[in-house]
């Protein structure tokens, strides 16, 4: 085999064969095929797409370059959710304990962010002591005595995704959608869940901008899940505006503590909605009366008493994060109703103020963000409050553009 | 401007300004774009094309990216031509001298061979003495005094096409008929004759396939030498079988030698052809009574006594020139007539006898060769020599499937 050939073919908008493709990408891990080769391969599949087989086969390629923890071995009832990501999403952290409080388990683990979305590890950093490098063991010890347990992606699953995504990132490659389910799940088949929720969100804000790609990949993370004999279940939500008031990272965490205090906000929603869903698929039931259950166990309480157990197990102290004291209002120039909020304009605003990774040697500010006091649709008048900003430096050079995601109409 | 949104622009199909290509290309010329990225590009490119004005601008930046030598200021009356790349093809050396002698000038440039197309420098090398590394000053002097010089591409002219067209051939995007269309004019402009004919060649032997995307070509090449005010003209040829008896280096210059002295094959009428536009563009004058000079010429021997000038004036000895004496014959294993001589095929038996360069690494034996004994079209009998091979290893491992470029119908 040859990867000129193998280039020129997926050029050409051929189908690559199983052999053709561990030629290729285990060529790579292994360091035999150089980058500029992988990165023009991955433009040919990005334009030219790849079919079923493809897909499933580069799946089975990324499951197979690491190890398959297969928790489900070890851990009764186990569920898995992904969310494709989103601006002020921070729904593990409240599907997670709502889980555990339904006697099921979900083992989880999630990705640091780079760019404008936030990742759920760098949420849960801004907890001190909390610790996200847990063990295949620690893991399984955790999740069976709280029902929830989350650790950052380890090199031992599907290294050579690790390297793909981050070749991905710089080359142009990341919109692809074959590439981004076998992505997806290579990860969840190899830590190895029954039943496997993924939350693709669609928006402005989001990687998968329309209805048709989201149908289009949900179509390929199901076919890929009943390939490996896993139940996998898609809900498509809108990413056009943020998910809840906050962005940020120990903001979004006091967030999710409202969530499971029981505010109501869209977040509150999407989190019922998956936390249905994976009950409904884990135990057969009715959706409807799933719903009835998610809500109860934030009605009850007994979600957020998960949620504190989940944080202790793992060594956090809550009582220590820190959310910036130094605080900007800032006030609508106008009366009228809130039209629109751009997740988008609203994420870069928050990066801005420190809250995310632009490049890979950036330090993230756990203590700032940006807290919304309004929603799509809410009325204000001229003078009322906006958004309050967690800033670290109150001299922060700020300009009208930076504000105009929100958009108010008279 | 950002690579990453340039890459992505060009995934989706949009069309590049002047000032992004530049900053894409140029910065891998400066190297602060990776190779990766570039890589991406060149294969968005290649799937997704380039319209006219991303084409002129290409060719520009290349041009600019380097020293214009601007010979036509120099040397009168000059003339220059480009053969896309074929088998068998040393039309350069016949042509060269045909140019010479009806008065006018060809300063030329040539590359190398990679892959299984010989290169002009790689035959004229294969003559003891032969300098073909000329600074601008001597090519004039040379031109002038002669009327035909050659050398190999110096370091000054389009450096960013080198380093774009080294890119191009290790990944699967050397087929995209915009990115061809710049390399090839970028050299040819950067030099500065007034005349240039280009020679497609169009088959399974060459990189355009067929005629549409020939047509295509043609088009750009034209509309390009349009903007720098010179005149360009395009044949198209086919390449589905060698041009003329000999593959290899030395025997490639025999082979001309041969032609000079006015033997007839394809080999001679692209060569006439080539002249016959070259001097109907220079003078203005009627095809038909160009092919007339053009033959004169050799009729005359004065374009033989041109070719050995030319030799001489670049120091070589083509007395000291060696072609193995090494001789295995291949005779038909049937009676029939030649149905097909596969140009690639032929290429294929050169190369491995030595004749041709297939990494960068690789030495070639300039004195062996295929030596063909027959074209399309011609009877054979059972036993009658289909072809003599030049080898330096006369115990090299032949088979079968080495042979079967030939199909003998019966």
């Amino acid at each position: 085999m040859n990867i000129l050939d193998i280039i020129t073919r997926k050029k050409n908008g051929a189908n690559l064969s199983y052999d053709e493709l561990e030629y290729a990408f285990m060529g790579y891990l292994n360091k035999d095929i150089p980058t500029y080769q992988m990165s023009a391969l991955l433009m040919a599949i990005t334009i030219n797409g790849m079919n079923m087989s493809e897909t499933l086969a580069l799946t089975d390629i990324f499951i197979k370059s690491g190890e398959q923890y297969n928790i489900s071995a070890d851990v009764k009832n186990t569920v898995d959710k992904h969310s494709t990501g989103g601006v002020g999403d921070t729904t593990t952290l409240i599907v997670g304990p709502m889980i555990a409080a339904m006697g099921m388990h979900m083992v989880k683990m999630s990705g640091k962010g780079l760019g404008l979305t936030g990742g759920t590890i760098d949420k849960l950093e801004s907890i001190p002591g909390m610790n996200v490098k847990l063990t295949k063991q620690e893991l399984i010890d955790k999740a069976n005595e709280v029902g929830f347990a989350l650790s950052s992606q380890t090199k031992e699953l599907t290294p050579l995704d690790k390297v793909i995504y981050s070749l991905r990132d710089v080359t142009g490659t990341t919109e692809s959608i074959p590439l981004i389910a076998s992505s997806i799940m290579s990860k969840k088949i190899a830590l190895g869940a029954e039943n496997i929720l993924i939350d693709i969100k669609v928006g402005d804000g989001a990687l998968i901008k329309t209805q048709n790609e989201a149908d289009e990949l949900s179509k390929l993370l199901v076919a890929i899940g009943e390939s490996y004999n896993r139940n996998v279940r898609t809900i498509i939500s809108n990413m056009d505006t943020p998910l809840s008031y906050a962005i940020g990272n120990a903001i979004e965490v006091k967030e999710a503590i409202n969530v499971l205090h029981g505010k109501k906000c869209p977040l509150y929603d999407v989190a019922v909605e998956c936390a249905a869903n994976l009950l409904s698929m884990a135990r057969g039931l009715d959706i409807e009366e799933c719903r009835m259950y998610a809500e109860k166990t934030i009605e009850t309480g007994k979600a957020l008493q998960k949620f504190y157990e989940f944080i202790q197990a793992q060594g956090g102290r809550l009582a220590d994060m820190k959310i910036s004291d130094k605080i900007i209002p800032i006030n609508a120039n106008k009366t009228g109703r809130i039209k629109k909020i751009d997740a988008l304009g609203a994420a870069k605003l928050a990066a801005k103020l420190g809250a995310s990774k632009m490049t890979i040697d950036d330090k993230i500010d756990y203590s700032v963000g940006v807290y919304l006091n309004v929603l799509e649709g809410d009325k204000v008048n001229e003078g009322d409050l906006l958004m309050k900003l967690y800033v670290n430096d109150p001299n922060i050079e700020l300009s009208k553009g930076d504000f105009s995601f929100i958009d108010i109409a008279e």
